[in-house]
């Protein structure tokens, strides 16, 4: 099976998190498979997964001294999203996935955002994929029917 | 011209974080354009710029209450890099770009790391270029001959 | 039916936070109209809602990136007051919405006040209302009694 | 001489944000008074320059534990606009503005933002002033013309 | 009654941490006042209060923009000292407390800290009291003893 | 010579901020010593100094992981103010010096404000010295007078 | 008996850490001792502790202002790792434990983080220990399965 | 040449840290190698360096994100010491390397504290080195006595 999207989490613990990426992308119809590989404790396994797929994106969840988005893309010059963890500090997930060095980008979405992580890797995908693309604009569109649907809820 | 990838500040005084990404783009080959436009003080600016141009990434670079980014995301279901500009406080432009809501994402980079805004834009863009791909894996080589050569230079 | 004040939150989640400004403007007569419009997924429900409205003046209610009382801001030179909501990291929504650029104001109230911004949004109407102005100074005389009263339960 | 906004920093080293905030009002033509008083050394002169001025918003600029715009905002039901002033730490400022317990309003602006705290005074005077509310549209319009002309810049 | 300590509340809702407070200067036998009033809601029944005491040194409690400590300090040359509350910020008390302008001092204790508060004041009345000044010492001692005891628990 | 107020240095580089506090107890006619001890490299050496003089009043200055106010506490139940110093980070000193627990009270001021420690010593010495007491009134009225100069300057 | 590792928490309450330094400790066969003792309430006991025990590494577990780490090494040249307990503020217990003046190291591992501590103190002893490395090798060929095996699970 | 500590630094412009730790180390005649390597940019030059050494003990110093110190700590069970280095926000490279999660210990000391980690580094070397314990000593009381000279100076 083709996979276009990997998503890895730094621990099972990350699952939750996970799971918003896989929900988007199975609705966008988007080949994904989601795994488990830890920068600090399998950085061979990350190497090797990153190395060894034929996905286009990478969707990296952790939290804490969040090492994996990092780890991932010092592998890849593919495009590598960065979801930061929540936990008791929040600042640490957030700003080791954001403060990369300069040569090795991560692009780092909201804490937990797995959801939006998802979206920019369609979006990336959706480049070259006409069909992918519309059903972003229709997802886009619904969500804006949501918004003016509360707003009318409001309306007497 | 064509352009490939659209940088735009939301400040004239952003620009040495923007010739940081232009700096990076002239040297790989890819065709941008680099503008300035104000998600508060140019909304339909922000918006005419996003839906007329056929641009296939976006980067956006800004500072304080980073507004910029998710206001070119919320016009375009093209991937939206954003770029916080440093400042008095610093945890203002990169919360207000990694914080995005669920529904538009927004791949944050480092604090003023324009360069690193590039090469992701870069790395999308290689997906389908693999001329690009391989001036991204020779980049790549030569960040790590850099390293080594400094490592070596210790080597006495 | 006339409206004084428009209240926009920028997600029905932020509603009770909403329903504590409206339960203020209630309160002191003031006529207000509660609505939800997103900056990110609605970007032109909010450009037609504060177009479109006789409100004098704009209590915008967003958390995260909050980016709706800049963008309401951006439409309009009526006065915008903006209320930070709660969350994982609560600087983030703090810090959007204080931090504006030069040139496009909004007052910032603390974190899930929306009570705070009803009262600075009446204080703004009684400027030309002494009705309402009366109504405000008897609404601090009643806090003060309050104060005291409390402080009274202590005296034995 | 009649005046419209009363500007208050809490010591005299607030001067350069308080010039900021004179210099937009003689621009807009709005009569001002800037004086200094603190909120800790001279609390009775906040009550008496308060309660004793036809002034009808209020501008207060502080530093540190910026205690001065809840001062001025506990005598008076009049609108009070904070602008914190940085310093080393500069979350002080900021926190000890914007977070005013219920029933106090202040509405906050950004970091040494005394231009925006003028702005938004006058579009607070500009509901019952229609030649002052045309001179705040001409400011934003010159504002965008301002991006747009850099934009322009660039265009070549 | 003749009261040394006056502990003053910005709000009923600090009452926990006034009853820590309470709950030492009784049992170290120092009469005491607990009392509630707001810098921002009565800041004239803080003037009463702090200038027609007999007290020797004033605890202060309040969250938020912290400012009742400063606002007492400001009425008197006796000592003062502020507990931060704590809420869903706590650096906005923490340094609303400590970050207190030159002139006019308060020494901050920690979030939450009543206990120690009235420790502090005890330890001032305490220099010109030598049977408070015991107390204070078999309180340290007994302490010592608590955590050689809970030292002692792990033998075995 | 009798010493009423010890003032203790975590490192000679924290002078500029010892030299703040003596300037003040010099003006004030308050005996006091200024001198240099380390938690950490002299730990015995804070205790010496702590147990065997008659000085009243510890003033304790430090910087960093600053557990000097602390480690005099530990040894005393004389009143001990912490000034947290400066530096990278400012937030560690301030919260070292704030967040004691509990049991071992110290008094916090703001940062680098070795002034406002030795106001504050001088207001608990002056509890049974009601004639520095006049004098820290009169510091009062003094620190009034200039705001109120600094007000009347601004007065054509 | 012998003992390897000194395990010494400044309160009970921050047991739960501890106990996970004792479970590691516990599990590698390394002799160690688990006690309390308080930088603030029992320095002698801190002391005493440190220069009577055969013990090669100290563990040393605290919150708030996280004196006891700098407390220990002040009193040793053998390595002291520092835990920080989490709790209200979390960045307190961070700085006051990573935060050491220089002359005085301290290794700090995450919040609440007693296992790493433990860990760390056996990478040490392992050193001078090969029978102890074979079991650290073996702990983390453990880790790594199963990090292995929770990504197996993924696979179907 | 044997080697017994490796002194790893993210980047060459980490140099200024990396010379402070070995300053100490030549100080104390310990035989070590300073190098680069980072963990982005040459992760196998990381797991290299690591793998073939003799070296007892890391020390590992970045800056931003910094994934140095875990990246070195995945491939060894010898002590890692972590370096935080100063930048536009600090708490960035601060929690990168204290917030490890379960599994893989890093020991942090301060933000630039290279001196500090080359002490830590002696302290675990000097386990099995009487002499090394003896010189380590001797800095000790070395710094105690210009800790007590410092003082001296104030004494007249």
């Amino acid at each position: 099976m083709t996979v276009d999207v990997m998503i890895i989490m730094g621990s099972k613990s990350d699952e939750p998190v996970g799971k918003k990426a896989t929900a988007v992308l199975k609705d966008l119809g988007i080949p994904h498979k989601l795994t488990v590989a830890s920068a600090h404790r399998t950085p061979k396994l990350v190497a090797d997964l990153v190395e060894n797929t034929e996905a286009k994106v990478f969707i990296t969840i952790a939290g804490l001294a969040a090492a994996l988005p990092g780890a991932v893309a010092a592998h890849t010059i593919k495009p590598v999203i960065g979801v930061p963890v929540s936990g008791k500090v929040n600042l640490d997930s957030i700003l080791a996935i954001v403060q990369m060095p300069p040569g090795i980008p991560v692009g780092g979405v909201g804490l937990d955002r797995g959801d939006n992580a998802a979206l920019l890797a369609a979006e990336i995908l959706a480049l070259s994929d006409p069909e992918l693309a519309q059903k972003l604009k229709d997802h886009r569109t619904a969500q804006e029917k949501k918004v003016r649907s509360d707003a009318q809820s409001y309306e007497e």
